[in-house]
């Protein structure tokens, strides 16, 4: 990364409409990451490489060059990265830009014409061939002389540039020794770094949202507040757990390596059609209901249900969890029971039946008589107001994410204008997508500004689709929409889930870890709780509906616990697994063993050195797998023949690998290797 | 086509600067056809069908709809088309717009809310449970009485609509009855045509440039004037044949079929390191000179060589052609002989050697000293005026398509501005880029304003090749690059054409009529003219050089004159061959045949009916090939099982086929089939 000018830049491109043409002098077009040219921000976070690429191209023969300039939220240059071919023949090229904090960045890419590449290019042919000698040599001293010029050129740097013109320029020399002092590998690297570049053309600035390091790395835990130390009597039948109780659990999470505690919501809950046990129609004497079933005369989305306790107790819960090193997420479910005091203070923020009644949620011929829907057209604004007093009310009581239930069932501009106005206020807070929906409609949301998204990872299985699924959501998409995975929820135990057995959950577990830099557990998982609710993709006795007391102490327990902690660990020790847009999916002769890396280079991190982890999963649950990998060496900053000590960061192992290494992985044993790449001296990929 | 409103509509989209939200209240993202979110306009000539695409979808459950809008240049709206989905489930909308005449049109895709379906999709699952009966109904009935007063419905369909909604309404009526009032066909379709819209959310407007037709259909006919009617004597030498004698020969060309006569240079030729025969470095006596060589004490771009003629002479020339449904086009090969008159009145609008001499173009280690390429960056504006004014001179003579020579050598934004402002003083004039370069530069000049473009058609010769090029011609590249396909130029002699002899000749044609809307021939095509230059991809003893007094009343030529006149007439027949982007590639057996059709619909054609035309061409010059063609029978408008008459508009015979014909193609004497579809009754494709 070249160091930024630090001043404001007199040469920023200036807007497009006081351009007469839309091309300038230097073509640069099709520049990414882009999105309809800028109509949203593409996205990064903190200390994140942002490949930049760009088609730039010149007329005539001579060569052209590119360089990307990123440009902080103060509108000063922060780095100019000499951007370097992608291939050839089309013109593309590439480079990586990294932001060094939070806000609202811009890029732009400056075409510009080569002239000291396109004579080398000339002169190593005319020289030898004794056309115009000294003609020739005499304009690359020239350019030599010119370059020494160049802003960011050293005084020591300038000296050499200019000793190389001299000998260039003497005509009484051998003109095969003229020519070698203009190509020498010392002036060739200052050219590079500091190119000389001619008719210099700006493309426009595209807009780059910068977020805070958590949008794109953390470990998630998700939780029913109400079911930690949640007690069961003969006498007295349940006694809900609190907020106090829930602040005692929280070692044990922490304990396992988590970032953030996600709670589901904890505002009070309707009781006019609550919903009793497994989702029956009538609620039994005792039955707690949703907490999706929001508001009651006790208050609505503003509101702490009483027998969880008090704002005093949520802050005790966020101190206790910012000291176990977590941050809080809260649900923001934006809909409510029949009993939410919106029904009767502000009937036109729901819908009405041609009846006058209001209108329950359905979805024919499913009724769901206790949940009212919003309806943001009768009068958005007053609705807004409310909705930014809760978000600011919570966040000022330290919750740090919003983990938005259903939001694309809300208006796509209410999500873009409160997004950017708690940006404002509370610069820290980040939003995560929960939206199960098709992919028009998860991509914009995205796009209109959630730092986060749940994914279909649940839903892809077998070795194509996880490859093929981690490839997308590391490839383009990256630029926009962050990841997470979760190999369970509330609402979600897929059929692999509920027949693999401890297995399912090991390696799914191990793929969300590291198939993306977000992942999520829902309490429970330790358990391996896998029976669902017949004729249901959801879990049996669902929490949705009950307290869930669990056991963490059982031994299946503790040793599902012992992998997540472990797989925590590893994630921490392994900035490569920090990083999305970073994969490679390698080939594997097995039809369930699905193996991928993930490599930064030096540039990309904020330690020295590179780091590089591959994954390598059984995917079958039932039975060892066995057979070749075929690893992309490049991939891996490796030669074609390079071996490496493979340091298996879960069984601690250490296996010499080249590039076609044999892995037999046990479902119940070791489901996958996670591999450290340690280099053995001199495999070292040439750095050319 | 709906019929356009007529007048201003104050409904147009604000621009988005306006906005508080990138997305509106229905989402409408990606919209095509779009270059970098309108940074190019998206091209279309008059009458030709754009298809237009967009991702609209809403929040919640109820359905969107998507309307495209087409807005003429005087800011009125044309059209207006309700768009269908294209495919499922991802919320991909798509119709097709036809502007009617030349200009700056734009066009915009309002997404909506769909009461009326989403009510539709509600009932027809409640009404037959039994559900909130009467409830529902109501709604439909007001629906259907809110859509009664939709704009554009008549007072009949109002009518219809409200005695629907009074049937719906009737409580007393069986609700089957008065639901299947609601779905009756006749009101479904009013509906389709006047949708009720609901929330109408209006995208940003996008630019269409529309040129008149010729700039995507037309058949061209190279010549180098001065080889018609030359003649060689023994006690004179050559006698250049002249403008006079060029128009002579136009009969002959115009009797072919031709649209478009195009001149290769007609300036003074300079004669300072003239080029001789078969680009000899030295000039024998006698030798013409390239034409390219342009400039000399006689003149330069603005004038004619005296051995041509006169403006007179040029102006009976253009008079001729258009008598005769020609059009002129004129090379514009922007580079200078060293004896142009710019060399010395301005040698700033020349590079300089560092010994003070003008720079002759390199390729090093070649030399072209009998060419001086300017230098756009000296004198820009100086070099500029001159140039508009010598486009503005020949422009005035009657010059109505400029063939420009190597355009990528000189500046983009110089094509830009160019281009527009003749646009601005001879909005007829065209812009014909040959720039055989890498595709960044040729789709760049195609975006900043080239009419037309040459392609790498020439060197696309197996069947693969050949289809997949013309796919991608048809595909997204249609929106904004217009191809012209060349079997040969006085530059282009590829092997497949030295090599393949006649049949060669014929199924390259065959290709070239067919493949695209514009096609052209260098004169002596008809005479197998395919000897290289030993070492070249083009002629022996080419024309540049010297002249060229053909003899077309020789039986090669008579022959394949007559197959160059049947494919310009069964052009002219077959509207499906004067379009672009209506391509369909159809598999085959054999893998030396390839196979393809083109089809407009009906609202597409200016004729009522639609026309389908299924090209199979032998691209096998040396054998006989037969085998099976698989067709996409959707693509002909037919069903699967359907069978039709395929008169073959090359031979005249008629065939009966099915979905997969066996084909049998002889390069001698039939190496393709040009099949005009003519379904048989009852096997038309299903309108749904």
């Amino acid at each position: 990364m070249a160091p930024g000018t630090g001043s404001p830049d007199a040469h920023l491109p200036r807007p497009a409409s006081s351009r007469a043409t839309a091309v300038g002098r230097i073509a640069v077009v099709d520049v990414g990451p882009v999105h309809e040219a800028g109509r949203w921000p593409a996205r990064a976070v903190v200390g994140e490489a942002v490949p930049v690429t760009a088609t730039v191209f010149r007329d005539g023969h001579d060569l052209a060059g590119a360089t990307a300039v990123l440009v902080g939220p103060d509108g000063v240059v922060a780095a100019r990265e000499q951007m370097v071919p992608l291939g050839r023949g089309l013109d593309r090229w590439q480079c990586r830009l990294v932001p060094h904090a939070p806000g609202e960045w811009s890029f732009f890419v400056e075409g510009w014409s080569d002239p000291v590449g396109s004579w080398r290019r000339d002169a190593l042919i005319k020289i030898p061939e004794g056309i115009d000698v000294d003609l020739t040599l005499d304009v690359g001293a020239d350019l030599l002389a010119e370059a020494a010029q160049v802003p960011g050129v050293t005084r020591g740097q300038a000296a050499l540039l200019e000793a190389s013109a001299a000998i260039v320029r003497r005509s009484d020399g051998d003109p095969r020794d003229r020519l070698a002092a203009a190509t020498a590998p010392e002036v060739l690297e200052i050219l590079r770094r500091h190119p000389l570049r001619h008719l210099v053309t700006p493309s426009t600035p595209y807009p780059l949202r910068v977020a805070r390091e958590r949008a794109l790395v953390g470990a998630w835990y998700e939780v029913f507040p109400r079911s930690i130390g949640a007690r069961f009597s003969s006498a007295h039948g349940w006694e809900s757990g609190t907020l106090r109780t829930a602040a005692v659990g929280l070692d044990r999470i922490a304990a396992m390596g988590f970032d953030v505690l996600y709670l589901t919501p904890i505002h009070p809950i309707g009781t006019t059609f609550r919903k009793g046990r497994n989702n029956a129609l009538e609620a039994s004497p005792g039955d707690p209901g949703s907490p999706y079933a929001i508001g009651s005369s006790q208050g609505g989305h503003d509101a702490i249900h009483p027998d969880l306790g008090t704002f005093d107790d949520f802050d005790a819960l966020v101190a206790r969890a910012r000291d176990l090193g977590m941050e809080v997420a809260l649900d923001l479910a934006l809909q409510c029971s029949p009993d939410h005091p919106w029904v009767s203070k502000h009937p036109e923020w729901f819908s009405r039946r041609s009846d006058g009644t209001i209108a329950y949620a359905e979805n024919p011929p499913k009724k769901y008589q206790d949940i009212y829907p919003l309806s943001f057209d009768n009068d958005p604004e007053g609705l807004y107001a409310e909705i930014v007093r809760i978000c600011d009310l919570w966040a000022r009581h330290g919750v740090t994410i919003f983990r938005v239930d259903n939001p694309h069932t809300k208006p796509l501009p209410f999500w873009e204008r409160l997004i950017a106005d708690m940006a404002t206020r509370h610069p820290d807070v980040l939003f995560l997508a929960e939206a199960f929906t098709r992919p028009p409609m998860m991509h914009t949301l995205a796009l209109v500004g959630f730092h986060q998204s749940y994914t279909y990872f649940a839903w892809r299985n077998t070795k194509t689709e996880v490859a093929d699924y981690l490839a997308e959501l590391a490839g383009d998409w990256g630029s926009y929409m962050r990841p997470t995975l979760w190999p369970t929820t509330h609402d979600i135990l897929t059929p692999f889930m509920q027949w693999g057995g401890e297995p399912a959950f090991m390696l799914r577990a191990i793929l969300a870890a590291t198939g993306a830099p977000t992942w999520g557990i829902y309490s429970g998982y330790e358990l391996i709780e896998n029976v669902a609710r017949p004729g249901s993709e959801e879990q049996i006795d669902n929490e949705k509906y009950e307290y869930k007391a669990r056991d963490f102490t059982a031994p299946v327990a503790q040793k599902m616990s012992r992998l997540l902690g472990e797989l925590n660990r590893i994630r921490r020790a392994h900035p490569a697994l920090q990083r999305l847009r970073n994969l490679t999916v390698h080939p594997t002769s097995d039809d369930a063993t699905v193996c991928f890396s993930r490599r930064l280079d030096d540039g990309d991190t904020a330690s020295a050195a590179p780091d590089t982890v591959i994954v390598v999963v059984n995917l079958d649950a039932r039975a060892v797998r066995e057979g070749m990998v075929y690893l992309d060496m490049g991939a891996l900053g490796l030669g074609p023949d390079g071996v490496f000590d493979a340091h298996d960061e879960l069984s601690g192992h250490t296996y010499r690998w080249n590039s076609t290494p044999f892995v037999r992985l046990d479902p119940w044993t070791n489901p996958g290797h996670i591999i450290h790449v340690r280099p053995v001296r001199g495999t070292e990929a040439d750095p050319t």
